[in-house]
């Protein structure tokens, strides 16, 4: 034993009888740390109701002994913190950060080796996070297991989809936990690479609402060289606990001291617009790490995409089986005639995006190898680099840059990271001398090297490499199938977007759960904004492909509103320009609706029910409002005490026409405009699967308001 | 079935009662082909004696029907070759390329698969390999496990290392077939990374000698896209069966047709030294892929390294125990007192470099990271771009070249080749900046992507790709702790050496047995040349290191032969530049030999015994003799036969005093010189772990003659 836990073991009889209590800045949250014969635990009070009970931390080591239990205390240090700070880009201009802090270290008695863990409670939560001082006997260490409970105070109503090393691409089931255990099989969907590895295991951020009316969230902030947390579900006593994502070995953490955990987030309010609107996440994760951002941009786009995923066009530019990077002669070869990313066709989607201020065009399919790309286990899939002979790189390109358009790269990896390793410098390259600056990047099948998984550390660390590099190139990264994200976008703001649940794309291949998009906030959109790609006014899939008997499962009032309740400073209008020409009224509002925000506000929301949102367009007075529905015929009813008081504004409402329906109706839409100020109210009868969408704009000009009813 | 199996169907019938022949050129090596019961087998004699019992062909499928047997015959295609081809360096300066050819295609009639298999016969020996033609019902795939037999004929005396899916570094044992299984446990000695697989399973390539007499060895070519195969021993039936080397799930290749294994070799002849100038597994490989070879060339160096191996220096900086790149500021830590590659030390050698003509100076520990770099599974290791403190990049580079001769590049990845490839451009920019044209690489541990072995495919294909962006940026490779060679450097001639054995550096860590390097060119030397670093003529480690027991089995003459037996276009002088001042006489030996032949014989040779080679410089009439001994005393008797008849040459021999022994009087040496010609003789006592060296220089000046005794 050195000398100063020699010391340390003399103060802690000081500690060891009493709890460690930390409050937030308003007092109404309380967290307790303690041990208990050695063990630590902590408790989460919101506004004296228990909302985690006594619930154990540690870890399993492999090969050393177990970090869980013969601790003493032999530090604790108070600290508090409340400033602002701007994003990039977000929901709001600023971000308040303001917490209280307890930084416990920890010495386990038999091993003399230091675990410290680091409480912050702000009004909205509770994060906390494991630190490994650099220490005499402890250096470099592996995981067996992360041992961190959330013990729940009953058996609360669920959001939760399952517990999965590869995919997150799952309906969302509404369950009490007790029911999580029953409801398993059959909530596992085929996907294109999967792993659920336990009956009661979750992912996060797991969304909750206990019977006393508390929305609790657990999730986590800032995972960098960490494995993804999942949780699962002690359903005797109801307590979560964590489940790390495991390697090609089954490890799961190989750590060096000095190190930190990511951060443990349990938000809790009474309200749960509060969870929608909680900066936690973001606020638990480093600034800024670039110092030009000015490079960065939220982006409106469209994309040579929804026709693949109806299944009107494909990828592959032939029908062969099989292919080889520079041996397969394309130039040679029959093409399938219905090649999505053809001259002709890319050039009728720049068009189309420069005619209505669109920035962007996605054109995926336009590089060889779609013809065996998926479930080959195909190291060397793709180059990133070559072209299909009908896609004119440098023309395209110079063509959408005479229009003021760009088109947006795509990178499929098919989940062989190795491979995108190898092609990363190239391909950013190209993009950087044809004038890319954002790419859309995928990781669909499993992941090579073979044995690891989309969520365990050293595939974590890829997608991250990925996110820097890019930055060298000034390029900004959307990427598809990648870690459910973090919060990583405050300190990598060039992480712009990701998929990370089940988006748009899968109405066409069967459907989502109408109350999908009223979960996803509450979960999915924690950790950052989601490519959902909204926009799809032809909910009836077979209009595309005869074959495809799918239909989108909202009205199309409720698809723009989505561009509001689904927040992302990256926008896809996903539906195809001809569908959009027919139907250029609604598509206003998609043109007009801003990316990046000065103020949000919850007007309403339930999760699994409805959400309601308004947001203030950056730098400018004008608002956006989004109201999305579950299945039901719902009524909801707004206040727009949010404008400046005093001021008219011009409001035009898009929204469900009396016999909408996602189903039966779903382009039975309406359009009209009123004038509107901070007295204004509304209430508005929304479809089943219906929604609204206003966009409400500034007016200086008083004849603009004139022949404008009041609201 | 289509249409041409159809067909083809018929024509079997015509081929199936026979077994299909094909002889060497020479008519001395018979292979016959056969299906029996639609098993395909093939047997292997030699002068009228059976070498290859009948054995099986065949491969186990993942998730599909093996291909193993219900084949038929549908085509057969007979061809020969004779070519001579130039070498960018070797053991000589042309090389014949001469064989006789049967292609034979097989149906797997249930599944309509195609397989073919691809025989040559050289008079040295039988190649063959299995193709996987394009076709419709069978693209990509997945290899469970291939199952290639070599039925020997009897119980052979075998010179085999364990099996081992991650490290080649062992023991030769010396047994008989049947106790192989006995010996195994004894065999296996802890190393840096391993993985053994059998009770009888053994490396290639593997030697046996027949109680008949005839010399056998068994071994791969042009491993590319494949992994490493071992054998694995039925000593029931004696026969030994291909085992790959998984990968992380257990897999063994994923292939994708068009496609063709490596080839399997099976070398035979009734003289040994046959074995040791076979010229097939050079021939199985392809042609050199580079256009311009004029940056490769040869490479004689000393290095920073032997007072690493000894443990008088250390590769590290510092003491610490843990460190992080581009955090740990090593600036402001205390350096050890015992690091090598320190700007002083480094001048040394080159210093000693310059002055005594050697090419290079290795220096190994001049980048930041080795205080944990070993066994830590860090992943984040090297960066192979920062120096240490007191490592001057530039200026140390500068003053190797303002004397003439070169620094060699260090990159160890500590099997971390994620990491390494990361960094690998900027690692050769880096080189190509500073003037370095050749890197000594190493994957000492376990490998990262972790489940992954040094021998798995991918890694396989790691270790290639390595070589061919090297030779993008010009650079020479050296890897040590790769797979063991198959011939690649025909092809990619860059790749200049290998370890892949038990190097001299096991002198260090307890020695290596006398007999090794009587086996090695038998073995490991079959693949390609191996980068032994020969030359250490302290014996007595505890002279560098007072904790180092160690003595190194070999006398001085016999270091020196080493560098004519143990066939290297890269050779190290790799003892100290001080202890080579002491022994000025000797090291001149070193100074002279040459690293490129333009001929090569065997005068003697008997694995395990003994061997002596003679070579003749590239382009000059000069000759080098080795002669290597085991642990006894032997008389080795050579004539000069092989000089040009009439002519007189200066021969300096270096060999063993009478009482010298490598236990006790290792540095017993004496150097004579004499006039030689082509009808000289020389019979010489070698001492028990001794031998001799003669460099046999040409003159045309009578004076040099003048006074010298003939031999």
């Amino acid at each position: 034993m050195h000398r100063l836990s020699a010391i340390l073991i003399l103060m802690c009889s000081l500690f060891s009888a009493k709890a460690q209590e930390l409050k937030s800045p308003n007092g109404e949250i309380i967290m307790n740390f303690m041990l208990k014969d050695g063990i630590p635990y902590y408790t989460l009070d919101y506004k004296q109701q228990e909302v985690v009970k006594e619930s154990k931390l540690g870890f399993e080591l492999k090969e050393l002994d177990d970090l869980l239990d013969k601790f003493e205390i032999i530090d604790e240090k108070y600290a508090s913190n409340d400033d602002t700070w701007e994003p990039v880009w977000g929901e709001s201009k600023e971000i308040r950060n303001h917490y209280n802090e307890l930084l416990v270290t920890l010495n386990q008695q038999n091993t003399d080796r230091l675990l410290a863990i680091r409480f912050r409670v702000f009004d909205d939560g509770l994060g906390f996070r494991y630190e490994f001082p650099e220490q005499k006997n402890l250096n470099h260490f592996v995981v067996k297991e992360e041992k961190t409970q959330f013990a729940m105070t009953g058996d609360h109503k669920t959001f939760w989809i399952p517990g999965d090393y590869d995919t997150q691409e799952y309906k969302y089931v509404t369950s009490k936990m007790s029911e999580i255990r029953d409801k398993m099989d059959s909530s596992i969907q085929h996907n294109a690479s999967q792993k659920v590895f336990s009956p009661t295991g979750v992912q996060t951020a797991l969304m909750m609402k206990s019977d006393e009316g508390l929305y609790i969230n657990i999730h986590e902030a800032a995972l960098i060289d960490y494995s993804c947390m999942h949780l699962e579900l002690d359903d005797k006593n109801m307590i979560f606990e964590s489940h790390l994502t495991p390697d090609a070995i089954g490890d799961k953490g190989y750590l060096q001291t000095p190190f930190q955990s990511p951060w443990r987030t349990v938000i809790v309010s009474d309200k749960a617009g509060d969870v929608l609107l909680s900066n936690m996440t973001l606020n638990l994760n480093d600034p800024c790490e670039y110092e030009d951002v000015s490079w960065i941009k939220p982006v409106k786009y469209i994309g040579v995409w929804w026709e693949m995923i109806t299944g009107k066009s494909t990828w592959s530019y032939t029908d062969l089986e099989s292919v080889k990077l520079g041996e397969t002669d394309f130039s040679n070869k029959t093409p399938n005639g219905k090649h999505g990313a053809t001259n002709e066709n890319v050039r009728k989607y720049i068009d189309f995006a420069a005619e209505h201020g669109i920035d962007q065009i996605l054109v995926e399919g336009w590089n060889e190898g779609w013809e065996d790309w998926f479930d080959k286990s195909k190291d060397y899939v793709f180059d990133f680099l070559t072209p299909y002979p009908d896609f004119d790189l440098k023309a395209l390109n110079e063509y959408a840059h005479s229009k003021g358009v760009r088109l947006m790269m795509h990178h499929e990896t098919s989940g062989s990271t190795i491979n995108y390793e190898r092609h990363m410098d190239q391909a950013y390259q190209l993009m950087n001398d044809y004038g890319y600056n954002s790419v859309k990047s995928g990781y669909v099948g499993n992941i090579i090297p073979r044995g690891e998984h989309h969520y365990s550390q050293s595939i974590v660390n890829h997608y991250l490499y990925a996110v820097k590099k890019a930055a060298d190139y000034k390029v900004m990264v959307n990427a598809h199938e990648a870690v459910r994200p973090t919060g990583l976008c405050r300190t990598y703001p060039n992480l712009i977007g990701n998929e990370s649940a089940r988006g748009m794309e899968f109405e066409s291949f069967g459907g989502l759960n109408v109350d999908h998009t009223t979960i996803l906030p509450f979960t999915r959109l924690i950790g950052g904004p989601m490519d959902f790609t909204p926009g799809i006014f032809e909910n009836d899939i077979s209009q595309y492909n005869p074959d495809n008997p799918s239909i989108v499962h909202g009205t199309l009032a409720r698809q723009l509103a989505l561009y509001v309740t689904m927040y992302s400073p990256l926008q896809m209008a996903a539906d195809f320009p001809e569908t959009y020409e027919k139907y250029m009224d609604a598509f206003q509002f998609i043109k007009d609706v801003a990316l990046d925000w000065d103020e949000t506000r919850v007007l309403e929301a339930e999760p699994g029910d409805f959400i309601t949102y308004a947001r203030k367009e950056k730098g400018k007075d004008n608002w956006f409002v989004g109201r999305t529905n579950d299945e039901e015929k719902r009524t909801s009813s707004i206040s727009f005490d949010f404008l400046s008081p005093g001021k008219e504004y011009i409001a035009t409402i898009y929204s469900d026409k009396k016999d909408a329906h996602y189903k039966t109706n779903s382009k039975a839409y309406e359009i009209k405009k009123f004038k509107v100020n901070s007295k204004s109210k509304l209430k508005k009868i929304c479809a089943p699967g219906g929604g609204y969408a206003i966009s409400i704009l500034s007016s200086d000009d008083p004849s603009e308001l004139k022949g404008l009813k009041k609201l």
